[in-house]
């Protein structure tokens, strides 16, 4: 018996490179463009055990594993795929793709625009989810998988799931759709203009061109991750962990006193180290717009009446970024069109990120969701 | 019969200058003070028909009325105060009074430190909600009243009403706690100190000195005010109000598309023209500091024990910020204490703003509490 804590071991990120042109949803178009990726497992002779893993925010293609000389995994669900573990790579061939606009080497803001020979900075076009969704399809054709058995993601993830599931029905036989919503609230929207204006009134920011100046505004930054961290989890969480805990007493000074001020800016400070402003910037772009039902007069149910895979939605009961409601929204329209779909409602503290960690029943579910059909 | 819109009509503020110094908690003390207040309606020969109203974050000591060449009142809390209304002028006398630290005319970081000619900026102390009651109890003096008839406010401001009832119970009869909460929870401080990095980070806040450079942290304000908008507002509210509405298409940019983003970006820009930076961060850590608990080892029941006013505490359904929950924690530390205490949860769709409008139940919750006891 495997043991679950199986790693899928040392991983070395891959780049494929796409010549011809990318249409975008905007109009604009991508004169070709690079994805950078990670595969785990092998793909079967009948090329029919692939499942594309889709990511959120600020995550990337290193889902699982370790890079050499590393000790430990910084793969983002790691917990989540491996040799028995709940996305079992001894049978699955499991694909992480690092999305078009990202800053972790697919084709980005940061990236050299090949007509200028300089960033593409505020040059590089709007993307949106169904883009990304675009692109990752063609990573698949290159991979000679004509259909995945699954696309899976979380939050931002689940909703390039659905996008598939829309998009390409012929090319996907299940979706999970995980603490995903089947679109942006106001309020939703809100938080991310709010983490915009901090990015893009930072002097530093340079109206994008900051590259030129070799600096970044990282204090607009470091707001924006504050902000987004709020969202992420639950304020039962948050009193929990924190409460209203001194570092080292009230010193009556504007320096960090409560825990999770000292915590706020510590997630900040680190993220502005390494994330691009303008990748950010984008990446709460393509969450504001993606909206399939808009398409369709708002009815989400027309909007998912192309989709022929199964679905596996899951929700978090603390999440109130995207809530329990949000997801089941989801369910209700593809019940309307007897659409094949399990929900799953998870009872956790954590909020939304608990669609990163291992609570032992998420997992179980997703196991069993893909134990259903074999490969 | 009175009209029920009556206003209290042209109003001035008035200006009382204190000479002797003022100990703060923080251990610091200011040398004298001064504080800007109006008052509406007459003080009764017995003095007994005073009713203070405190203000939160952003308000002022102009309740209600209009100032000389205005038509409409920009007074705060014009629809509760007034001849009729639910705080009656043709029987109370009521006081508004702004907070020490406060840049609407009370002694503050923008006002000049007598021991220097030049503002206070980042040498202000931070006072606590504490601090302001104590400065408050010194007005009530100069008016000439002994106790209080009430002690009103909402959000920060009911927090004073309670710091009130702890603090001086022989001066006041009664205590209307709304919207509040016995303390920020991590999630309100997290808020909170985002706000600050914000205006911190702004490279023209000059480390609170801006004064002196000429400048204002406008973007720093701005990304505060959006923050705080986005906690004052239910979901709901949001959803209604601005849903997934655009002003005029996509257009693939930065600019604001969706109408809730022109919103807060319109919000945070009027703000920023005559908020004060210093006072924003004094006044978000006096919020941060009120916890009534921390000095009877977290037991709000023990600490609102001195207490012998009666209490009115008001809640609104959809209030995330202070949610009811926290309205009921200090209800039940109250009535372990054997205190007298209406409690009322109004479902208002508004969230935390919902304690500035004129829904009717809770203005009628208002003046039937006051009316229980003649002045």
């Amino acid at each position: 018996m495997t043991p679950l804590s199986t790693s899928v071991g040392i991983v070395t990120p891959q780049r494929a490179t796409f010549t011809e042109s990318l249409a975008l949803q905007s109009g604009a178009s991508l004169p070709g463009f690079e994805l950078v990726y990670e595969t785990y497992g092998s793909l079967n002779a009948e090329r029919s055990n692939a499942i594309l893993i889709c990511h959120a925010l600020n995550a990337s293609h290193h889902v699982a594993g370790t890079y050499e000389g590393e000790s430990e995994s910084e793969g983002w669900w790691d917990n989540m795929v491996g040799p028995g573990k709940a996305i079992d790579t001894d049978r699955f061939f499991v694909i992480g793709v690092n999305n078009l606009g990202s800053c972790f080497g697919s084709t980005g803001p940061a990236s050299i625009n090949l007509a200028t020979g300089r960033p593409w900075g505020s040059d590089f076009p709007i993307v949106t989810v169904e883009d990304w969704v675009d692109a990752q399809a063609r990573l698949a054709d290159r991979l000679g998988v004509q259909r995945l058995a699954a696309v899976m993601g979380g939050s931002l993830g689940g909703m390039q799931a659905l996008a598939w599931a829309i998009r390409f029905p012929q090319r996907i036989a299940r979706a999970l759709v995980i603490a995903a919503a089947p679109n942006l609230s106001a309020q939703n929207i809100a938080f991310n203009e709010v983490a915009r204006a901090a990015i893009m009134t930072d002097p530093e920011f340079h109206d994008g061109k900051f590259y030129d100046y070799g600096v970044k505004p990282v204090r607009g930054l470091r707001v924006a991750r504050m902000i987004g961290h709020i969202t992420y989890i639950s304020d039962e969480q948050m009193a929990e962990r924190f409460g209203r805990q001194l570092r080292d007493g009230l010193n009556f000074s504007f320096a960090p006193e409560f825990q999770i001020e000292s915590y706020l800016r510590y997630q900040g400070e680190k993220f502005a180290e390494y994330y691009d402003a303008n990748t950010y910037l984008r990446i709460t772009k393509a969450l504001d717009y993606f909206d399939p039902a808009a398409a369709t007069g708002g009815d989400l149910a027309r909007a998912l009446a192309p989709a022929t895979c199964g679905f596996l939605v899951i929700s978090f009961t603390t999440d109130w970024r995207f809530s329990p409601a949000r997801s089941r929204e989801i369910v209700k329209a593809l019940v309307d069109n007897r659409k094949d779909v399990c929900y799953a409602e998870i009872d956790a503290p954590h909020g939304h990120d608990a669609f990163l960690l291992d609570t032992p029943q998420y997992h179980a579910i997703v196991r069993a969701f893909l134990d259903r059909l074999a490969p």
